[in-house]
């Protein structure tokens, strides 16, 4: 009988200290003063006291993943971005309620525990919470041989933030006549992986494409940008926001509109950039698909007072769109 | 050109969306009245001005998942169980640092979404948050073609619980003679699943097995119980708790423990099952690598005032056992 210990069933739990190692310092330079315990403990612990000088605070939750970007990134070994893509995805998600973060709790898990890429993968969470003062305040790493395929690893995150109950969006006042102004994606996000995959299956990803103005790698791991730097000191002049994901356009909108109004959407009201084109012929998939599983190009949208939007716009610190309006309907979308 | 869409590339959108009516019913469930938004909504949405009612209000979050006891689950098809596994296990990390639970947020991924298997977990993962009175608040499914290998899952569960500032175990009086009171477990609970499947690979999981009272996939498969009923009501009286889970009690111990205090463990203080028997003669794993992997019968460690231990056996409304002492020492699990 050969002897058994936990390291030959394929789980190291050294590798798992290596990787809390090399990721501690990334980990702890996110700490707020509010984190009265983080990474070591059983659980991160947050000083909650600011919520009491609130009028009427409200807890606010999401958990997500990152969808199978976390392939494409394995395949040309680039990590870190993943770990920007999943805080922000989740910052945005809460934003669309009018939340600001408070702190992230990530979840790693992989076949085969590679202490350099797990710590890869957290530095990037890290790097994108302190762009936006989010505490990175736990998570766990899970070595699975057997459920992963091999070389293979998921991510996926929590995000807690806060908002005054009267301040959540989206607002009760939503009419025809209200504008949706897009603001730019900064790739495909998170979303629409599995078939982003099958289409490039054998293109060369780090080869340059001149309408890309760098390799097709570079375009499809861009990192999902956060909006919250440059909508947040706007919330209360907005109506709503739909965070444009998996579900593209067609399902995403209508989750924030009442149920007699429909989204009018005139397509060609934004520049849509050559890697959507690439994608749509490269799949040969058809249009209303490609609005039902990407972004084409608008990440967020927000919906504004007809009379306020060019006021807005003038104050979003950067290019922005009016792609649409509300008019009457039933909670659909209507792409023209 | 074979025209694509998401479906053809391995992710069905529509059985995301018909694993969710699945499961809604059982999620709405666990909704208390602090929940202002859930399922459906980009974020959940939990009413926090019982904080404002609080002295200094702490909140507390802990990520986890369940290890491979999934793939054990997916080799015999009981799902519900795992559910309970992840609410437990998550549960228990914050109620050592004296925390009440307040939601808690799921995340599953599999290779091929089976809604009736999804809605199963979740249904679990509900089920456990209502026994506890927590908010199942949200939570995201994902189908990841070519990251999970075939007919495999994982789940992973982030809960967040509150508590007084002052109220934060471990308390800082932990003393030379404090006594150590041990907890059963109901198993191995959701650590040491990697080197449990290695040891039976090759056993009939579903034979009845004498020693066990029943199979031997009943014994491993049982959840991961919560000790929040019992011990919750008498957290003023605990100095600090222990949750044994990866890492033994080698490991997890040494995490509440000041730096000049060794435990002294006294093996044969508690009965320990015929099924970590046949763990470790299967395997013949040394006796040390059995506590540094396992809970060997003790889930939560409970460290309290030599004067008080009695008492407290007598308030704990199930069978406890005093498993040793604090003694001077460097924070490390003396077995003997």
């Amino acid at each position: 009988m050969t002897k058994s210990d936990y390291a030959s069933s394929g789980v190291d739990i050294d590798a798992g200290n290596r990787a809390v190692d090399l990721m501690k310092d990334a980990v702890k330079s996110t700490y707020t003063p509010a984190v009265l315990a983080g990474i070591g403990s059983f659980g991160g612990l947050f000083d909650a006291s600011l919520l009491k000088e609130m009028k009427s605070p409200v807890l606010v939750a999401s958990t997500d993943g990152v969808g199978t970007k976390v392939k494409l990134a394995s395949s040309v070994g680039r990590f870190r971005g993943i770990g920007h893509d999943i805080v922000n995805h989740c910052i945005n998600d809460i934003l669309v309620q009018g939340a600001r973060p408070l702190f992230f709790m990530d979840y790693f898990a992989t076949s085969k525990l590679n202490p350099q890429q797990t710590a890869e993968v957290v530095t990037g969470i890290a790097e994108a919470c302190r762009e936006s003062g989010v505490a990175l305040l736990g998570g766990e790493t899970a070595e699975m041989p057997g459920v992963y395929q091999a070389g293979e690893f998921d991510v996926a995150g929590t995000i807690v933030g806060v908002l005054e109950k009267d301040a959540i969006l989206p607002r009760t006042d939503l009419k025809a006549g209200d504008v949706l102004i897009g603001l730019k994606s900064s790739g495909p996000h998170t979303n629409g992986y599995s078939l982003i995959r099958k289409i490039f299956a054998e293109a060369d990803l780090e080869s340059v494409i001149p309408e890309l103005n760098g390799s097709l790698s570079d375009a499809l791991l861009a990192s999902h940008r956060s909006y919250f730097p440059v909508l947040h000191p706007l919330l209360s002049e907005i109506k709503a926001l739909a965070h444009i994901t998996g579900g593209g356009f067609t399902e995403n909108i209508p989750r924030i509109l009442p149920d007699n109004l429909d989204a009018k959407i005139q397509i060609g009201t934004w520049p849509v950039s050559a890697l959507w084109n690439l994608i749509q012929q490269g799949g040969a998939v058809d249009a209303a698909e490609m609005y039902r599983v990407f972004n084409m190009g608008i990440g967020m949208i927000a919906i504004v007072d007809k009379g306020s939007a060019s006021k807005i716009q003038g104050l979003i610190k950067e290019p922005t769109f009016v792609i649409g309006e509300l008019i009457s309907g039933s909670k659909k979308v209507q792409l023209i």
